[in-house]
Parts: structure tokens; sequence; C-alpha cells
């Protein structure tokens, strides 16, 4: 990685180290059947069990980290950020950890049990409207109000390298260096897809409407270069591959995740992911989080497919 | 362990042998936030990953292994039992793996996902009453027809002993020899306290109703006798209490147990258990199957409470 890119290998290395004490290294979990149903072998890396219930304390903790000075009177008064839930569940919590108030903004139609998890972790709440615009104006106010630093969730340099820490594990725990890195997104959000096809960054025109919410947001300027340059492929999937995939690691890996962690899987599974050579045989899949709201799963039923309980050869 | 139990210590190592190539070694989980809930050090023997989604492969697989003769010839035309489920699919999938073809006695109650779960690994469902007496008729008639042999889902010794197996697990895993044993059960299917009560085996008078489907059936003549001198004490639960600590697990754990397993938690939380010395500082909870029907969660809202998202101390 060359100076284009908000952060170098070495960031992601030393967020390595500033957060190492705090989380979890999550396991790397298998399942024979689902090795069976996608044809290659899967390596499930459980975030869903990680601190906060994401991956995303990863990138909250390094920033939080970043931002404590060599004394204590020049503390942050307080941090601020924008987030469809785990985001803000993860800068709560590292904030607390290290004796700092946190606002966070979070959108009216974000799940419930996110919105109470976040106030659980001590967090003030300010609501928005769905938009990005509303979000980014209602973040404004509250930066000037509490005079907090903002930690965005995803192009604050320092929560971007937390999250590559996730990198780091996999490569420890299950698979050599000469990997291939796809991404996976919602047809109905796919603002990272778009953007690799047209070469330039494309936001999403209007807020998507997927089940997979932590998705919602789009790409942004520091993450842009980053995906158009390393990132190998883009695998869109339909809102029901992402519940059937997600049924999928329910029923049978007995693994509570959210929807979003499904879409990764779904991708595996999808036909587009047919087109991968088949030398590709070991697949590593973040299942990202497990905050999933468990009194709105009216989707449950309709998804539900024979393939699932095909019969299976022992 | 003497003469007067129909299994032996031994019996328990032997299965544990004869199995340990085929089942998986389940981890042993905690959670930082559910010991602060409970006052106690909480170890999750997580049977929910193991092989067919429970612990009843254990037994199922050691007693069908037991059926197996030096010469071919002589292999069981069939095995046949009842069950409310998870033994039901563990006997399938056991046999299978020795090509032995199973009849389920299944009741018509049981969960639907049981059910197609038990036909996905191969096996014929006949279907019974509710009652242990319809259950017990329709086996007996099953087993004519189909010259098979009885694997009863507790009763059998070979059974009990394979079930065992989790506790030689554990003791490697987790804790010392020196412990207690409580057992956990439904206020509505208490037949285990009952009969530890009143010092004689106590059935359950009538088909019990609870969610927590797996413990429906009623301890018996073999389990009895081990009941009544090993286990230090019975720990009665409410539907709400197991419904409570269902979603406790769920929600902070991340892992999809079925409600069943979520009695031993419900018993550690209870207000009786307080009563247990504080000198018991760590329990291991067998977390014991993870066959859980997601279309019929309607009872999730309901038991929603507000202390799982108390403020949480970091």
């Amino acid at each position: 990685m060359c100076a284009q890119y908000c952060i170098s290998f070495a960031d992601v290395e030393k967020a390595h180290i500033n957060i190492q004490d705090s989380i979890h290294l999550t396991p790397v979990l298998t399942s024979s059947i689902l090795n069976q149903i996608a044809g290659r072998n899967l390596f499930f890396k459980c975030e869903l069990f990680q601190k906060t219930g994401s991956f995303k304390i990863r990138g909250a903790l390094n920033a939080i980290r970043g931002l404590i000075p060599d004394t204590p009177e020049e503390k942050p008064k307080a941090v601020v950020t924008h987030s469809s839930g785990n985001h803000g569940q993860a800068l709560t919590y590292a904030a607390k950890l290290e004796g700092i108030p946190a606002y966070i903004v979070v959108p009216q139609t974000a799940p419930n049990c996110k919105k109470l998890a976040i106030q659980a972790y001590g967090a003030s709440i300010v609501y928005s409207d769905p938009s990005d615009e509303s979000r980014e104006k209602v973040t404004q106010r509250i930066m000037q109000e509490t005079e907090g630093i903002l930690v965005h969730p995803n192009q604050e340099p320092a929560v971007i390298a937390g999250q590559g820490t996730i990198a780091l594990e996999v490569l420890n725990q299950a698979l050599k260096p000469s990997v291939k890195v796809y991404a996976a997104e919602p047809s109905n959000a796919d603002d990272c897809y778009q953007s690799k096809l047209k070469g330039e960054l494309t936001p999403n025109l209007h807020p998507p409407e997927t089940i997979a919410d932590g998705v919602k947001s789009s790409i942004g300027l520091n993450t842009w270069p980053i995906i158009r340059d390393l990132v190998d492929d883009v695998f869109t999937v339909t809102e029901d591959e992402i519940k059937y995939a997600t049924q999928l690691v329910w029923g049978r890996m007995k693994l509570l995740i959210e929807p979003t962690a499904g879409v990764a899987l779904a991708a595996v599974l999808s036909q587009h992911f047919q087109t991968v050579s088949p030398e590709v045989k070991n697949v590593c899949i973040v299942l990202s989080g497990g905050n999933v709201d468990l009194t709105s799963l009216n989707w449950v039923e309709q998804a539900e497919r024979p393939a699932p309980y095909q019969t299976v050869s022992v």
C-alpha cells in the first residue's frame, strides 16, 4: 500500500498492538454441511462473538485510543458519531473504557435492539432521519454543542486501520497471504459495485431498503481508493439470498448472526460466485456481527427454502 | 458408582473411546456479561455445536456401535426409537453412519424443524400422539413390522453412557473433579424434582406443557437411581424464566440455543439458586442443543425484560 491511501499496512499493525488487550481473538469456525453446499472450504471468522457483538469495536477502540493524549487535561470532552448501530455501540463501549462521554446519532429506523444496546452501554442517543444528509446535519450540531470529536464510522483512518486487524488475525488463523479479497453487498445498496463498474465513487442515490441494515450507508472518499485498487471483485446479492444465507448460519451453525453478516455467505453461495475459479478452494467469510432484533423476525417464514433440509450425506 | 446403577464409570470411559472419532469436542465458552448477571463464573459447554445440533449423538452413536457385530451378516435390520426430536435426529445420523435404516416415532406436536431434520438425515418418521402411552404403543408396532431394535432415548444404558461423555470433556476443559451436580427442569415438567422429594420415581401425570420440548418425557427406571443418589439438587424454573434465559444466551452470547438448552441457565439465575453457597464460584452449564424452530418465535416479544439491557459495567 502506498501514500495514495489514507492508511498504510503499518497503521493496521499499530492498531493491532493498540487494541489487542481489550478485544477478543474471535474463533474461526467451519461447517462440513456448509462446505458441501458451497463446494468450497469455508472459514467463518466469528466477529459476532466480538466485544459489543460486532467487529466495529476494533476501529472504535483504535480511534479513541489515538485521541487520548499524554496529559489527562487534554482528554477530549466527548466523542460523537452517526451509526446504524454497531459502530455506535462500539464507540460507546470504547469511550467508556477511557472515561469519555459518547453521543450517538442514530436514524429512527435502526433496529430497536441496537438502540437499546447503545443506551445500555451508557451513551446519549440523538435521533436523525434515515438520509445521509440528516445524519450529517444532526452530527454537526451535536459536535458544536458538546465540543465533541467526530469518530466517523467508516471514513476515519484510525477506524479503517482498526477494522483491518481482522485480516491480520485471519492470516494467522486460517489462510496464507496469497489471498484474493472479495466484497459483498446487497443489490439494493450496491454503491460499491456501481463505483467499481464506473471507475469512480458512486454513492447510493436514495437511502437503500435492505434487511442488511449495517451496510446502508455508502462508501466514502477514504475507503473508495482502497476498494478500487485492492478489492478483486464485488458480488451483489438479493434480499432473498441474504435471508437464506442468514438462516443457513442460524440453522446449521447455531450462530446468531445479524442479516448484514449473512451478506458475505450469500455472495459465496450465489450463481455469480460459480465463475470464481474452482482453484479458490478456501474461502474465509467474516461474520461481522450478531446484533439482530429478534422481535422483528417476521420474514423468517417467507424465506424458508427446501435447500437447508435437503438430504445430507454423512 | 456401584452395581446398583445400569452403567458404571468404566462404561462412560468406553463410550468416550467408542465415539470420539465421529463427534465434535465442543468448546466451552464464557461471557463476562452473564458472569456479572449470575454473580458466578459460568462455563457454557456448547453442545448446540455438536453433530446433529445436540448432545444426543453421543448416546445414539455409542448405542448403535454397540449393536454392530463382528460379522456384517448379523447387522441389525433396523433401529427404532421414539423421541421429541433430538434423539431421533441423532439416532438417524448414527444409523446412517453404520448403514442401518432408522424408524423414528415422533409426537405430532414436535417442532417442525426437528421433523424436517429427521427426514433430511434420511429416516422414516412414524407419528404418535404426545402421550407416553401412545409413543410406546406405536414404537412396539414398528419394531415388530421392521424387526428393528429399540434404542430408547434415555433408558438405554449405552445411551446413558454416551451422554456421560460430556462430563469427561468438561472435567478436562474447565473444572476439577470435586464438582457438585445440579439438575434443572421446567416447573411444568418437574418429575425429577417430585421424584427426589418423594424418594421414589414419580413420572409426570399428564403430557406436560412447556416450551422446553426436549424434556417433556419423564425420567425412567434406569436413570432414576443415578439421579436419586448422584444429583445434589434439582432446580425448577418457570416458563418465563426459561424464555428469559434463552433470550439472554441469544442476545449476549449470539448462540442459537433451543429453549430446552435455556433451562439450565434459568436455574442458575433463579432465586432458589441464591441459596447455593457463594463458594460455588464456577458453574458449568451444558447448552444441550440448538434445534430451534425459528418460525415459532411468537413468544419472543412477550418475554422481553429490561434486565439484559441494564447498564453494563465495562
